[in-house]
């Protein structure tokens, strides 16, 4: 829904690196993990790990942005995402999510994530995750409001 | 499965109170809330509020009582649980989960958790969970192990 | 906030039955579990027994009742539910989810819900669910609307 | 922890289009959509499309190949994800999920998934999930199980 974002992907493949560390990320959130987390195999299922993706994105647009996610005009959906699992986590454990921003279109936002156990520097998950902005009722791409993006400024790297 | 804690069912209710208040919870624990904890209504989604019980639960057993999740030969199964819900929480939000014990017996316990907006006095929600412990393998009733007595009695309110 | 609703729970409660049986629930849905449904014990979590119930009563209540959950102006929302946990679910397998009403009054709805083993007579696992149908913005009680009335009362087992 | 799984992302991100349709899949399963599936905006949640990714997955793997989670000494991991959104889905619905293969290494596999609403052709999102199988408890990587390879061999489309 919005060919731009589509566009390049391996020129934005390579802004995730390999092993990613904890300096490369530009605000952190804390996340306990939940009983539930886990699953049949005693860490935390592989679906999880884009809650904790989701979580630290919606948080800082809503804390820093002003996304207002029940009446606002303008929302941010999932166009694509990606993780890719190193170390696993498990309950009860903090998970620390790192974000920075590798992407800023007209209506469309690259971040990547990555997960780390408290005290290591290498991540234990990273990815990235591609949100378009749409109005609410059409659903249909919007620019990006200014005060999403000025939240999102700060947060990019150099492609 | 553990016929004593079915029993006397009226009793047991009269220590949930309909308006529980934080000075009578014992233990706390932080937990923020998820962004996919919300559903359509743009509140947390009742599932969830489970969630939250059985994780300041299980977090209190292996922190403070030894519970081992992934090997120990002793675990702790649900029975029964219920949630009254009297406030919404959200995303983004923290709830604090105060847990209390209003029963040990042989091989079962009743918890009962309160769950509160930041600052507030009264819960936004309250209920209880019955684990009965249980033998790994054979899934059979075992008398609670001396570590995870001796953790939930300070947690325990006179019945 | 439906006074009515939390009177008389000990009333209410004898509508459920110790060991509840098939036929005793007026309509079925049927629910696959699903991988991350287990948790660390190899069974299904207890907080997701209550996702099949408001699963049941959701899909019927939007398919046999109207209810419009993006935009209709009475939704309802969760006052209070219990699960007791009997024999367990695992991935994969399907539940059967039981439903039937035991008291409709003038904006609330006790469902009692029964999960059954595929080809099972008793079910492995029982509760009840209080709806309160309420405005949608302003969130205050209001009398169930009419077909979702219309469409519980078949439902209904005498009280 | 399976380097070869890591190399040739490019040769391999190929094989997923960027139109995935039904006849491209060799295997599907019915997923009902859950009343918490959908989050604030009235759709299934980005997280829940992973979800429905590992059942289709885990429940081949347990039904057609043996895969046993409980006991079983090898066991398949998440090593890496991805997912495209193109239409959402919603509550209450059914969800196909079809399956293929694109890749069998040694130990690890590369599943490729479509979601399609009912009826069709298109995949309403679609995206792959990598696999290592390993040993449950050293937690290193392992040949593939004959009955597992077995199983997944007529999953396979041509690289």
């Amino acid at each position: 829904m919005d060919p731009p974002v589509a566009a390049g992907k391996a020129t934005r493949l390579m802004t995730l690196a390999d092993n990613e560390t904890r300096d490369r990320f530009r605000h952190f959130l804390t996340i306990p993990t939940r009983w539930m987390d886990n699953d049949v195999y005693g860490h935390v299922n592989n679906v999880t790990y884009y809650s904790y993706f989701d979580t630290v994105i919606n948080q800082y647009l809503v804390s820093e942005g002003g996304l207002d996610i029940n009446q606002g005009e303008v929302i941010g959906i999932a166009a694509e995402s990606l993780c890719r699992f190193q170390r696993a986590f498990t309950f009860p454990e903090v998970v620390q999510a790192g974000l920075r921003v590798s992407h800023i279109g007209n209506s469309s936002v690259r971040y990547e994530i990555g997960l780390f156990h408290e005290g290591e520097h290498d991540a234990a998950a990273a990815g990235y995750f591609v949100h378009v902005f749409v109005d609410r009722s059409s659903r249909t791409p919007v620019a990006i409001p200014a005060a999403i993006r000025a939240a999102l400024t700060p947060l990019s790297i150099a492609d």
